[in-house]
């Protein structure tokens, strides 16, 4: 991955970037590549259980936003980018057994069924690149789960997942609930502003879902910096482990699909 | 229903109101009743075909946004409005067997069964308040159905239907692209704007779904006036005649459900 530079990952077309991970040349993260196309989370459950999975999601609307849902059996997402493969196109995934981690593997081709469906989530890498053409440049601070109920639906429940992100002062983060709620569809709006404690998380500096990315020392905030909480699609983690269904499928931390709408088209879909 | 003055309408909460309906004491409209709350389209359809009826609107978001879902065999919608029934809180209903109209009945009591899911679907009607609000007021032209193909998911498929309303002017129809673009859960911006062959409606003067509400004499756009169109869960009427499935039940014309949200809540729910 070193042979690209910075400027040639942000360049690359969706279509491109995809084949990289396909042909098992790109196995990283998805920040940093394709400036302001979105990427979506992704969770494949079998047919028997989707039904029950897209109430969850919308009884849970800002955490699990429904962008996409694949035809029964079909890899391919019709509406957000239909030459792209769930199967491959993803750098990593994270394949549960009955609520357990079994793997972790580049692409899940031995584990694709006929049952399967693809759900495709809004995921607030989209609006990282709007607050980016705004100036608004929080540090990341990464995924924590909180002590928040999720609506359940059927055998789905649990707690429900947030990013962090650290923002200079109340001006900026001011500007990111302004920015965010243009994108409804990925998350919307913040769900909390301020002190962690409030939703039940203890220790910044340890998130305990997905660490922050970039250069995020210290964890937590600096004084006069504003924490602000986003449902995060991240609360699928913690759904695979409570529903132990046979097997559940989503993306590994910070490894995305990149899609061929750009973060503004999907903001308006 | 004369009892009550326009204004004691607007001035009912939206329980005042459903119990009204409850009670067969209002059987008309729910336009003009429960100033700034926001009313919702129903679809009825058994378990069995819910899940692909659940794709189908996540394909076609703008024309069926769902708000809410209730459990398999419950008439309550949990998110929006718990204590509403679903079987006699909306004034009128149309019921469909096998894509035929069998009935326009005032409740659904001897219709419900155990295996039937409640789907609540964003409706115009509550941005109309917002346009309102704005002291922006088109003309309704009622509800047509369009030449604009649908995305099909199993045995759902069928054209969009549109609702049409007609602005003084390129300034106030402006308006209403920003305004109802804000409200993106009930239908969000409108899918055409002008010429209505554009979208396979050729006579203005007869809207073939749904009629006008108020005075709308003559029809059609008066010089100067802009048409706009909105997609519109009336698109569920096309659907169930085509579709053909054992029952399918939905709101009758201009007959909604009054949920306890305000419009500008549903708007960032």
């Amino acid at each position: 991955m070193d042979r690209y530079t910075k400027e040639e990952l942000l360049a690359l077309t969706p279509r491109e970037y995809r084949r990289m991970c396909r042909s098992g040349e790109w196995t990283g993260e998805t920040f940093g590549v394709c400036r302001g196309y979105a990427q979506t989370d992704l969770a494949i459950i079998p047919r028997k259980y989707a039904y029950d999975y897209l109430v969850f999601c919308h009884r849970n609307p800002r955490a699990l936003s429904v962008v996409d849902i694949t035809d029964v059996g079909s890899p391919h997402p019709p509406r957000l980018a239909p030459d792209a493969d769930l199967r491959t196109d993803l750098p990593r995934y994270i394949v549960y057994q009955n609520g357990e981690i079994i793997d972790e593997p580049n692409d899940i081709l031995k584990y694709w069924r006929d049952d399967l469906v693809g759900v495709l989530l809004g995921c607030s890498a989209s609006f990282d690149w709007a607050l980016r053409a705004a100036n608004v440049e929080p540090r990341s601070n990464g995924v924590f789960s909180t002590n928040v109920p999720s609506v359940p639906s059927g055998i789905f429940y649990g707690r429900i997942a947030v990013s962090c992100r650290l923002f200079k002062n109340s001006y900026e983060a001011v500007r990111a609930v302004q920015i965010s709620s243009r994108h409804l569809i990925v998350h919307g709006p913040p769900m909390h502003i301020g002190d962690p404690a409030f939703v039940g998380i203890n220790d910044m500096s340890n998130p305990d879902l997905i660490h922050p990315y970039g250069d995020v020392t210290p964890r937590g905030p600096l004084p006069g910096e504003v924490a602000m909480f986003w449902p995060c699609s991240a609360t699928n983690r913690l759904v695979a482990v409570d529903a132990k269904i046979p097997v559940m499928i989503v993306d590994h931390f910070r490894c995305m699909l990149v899609i061929d709408k750009r973060a503004e088209e999907v903001a308006i879909l």
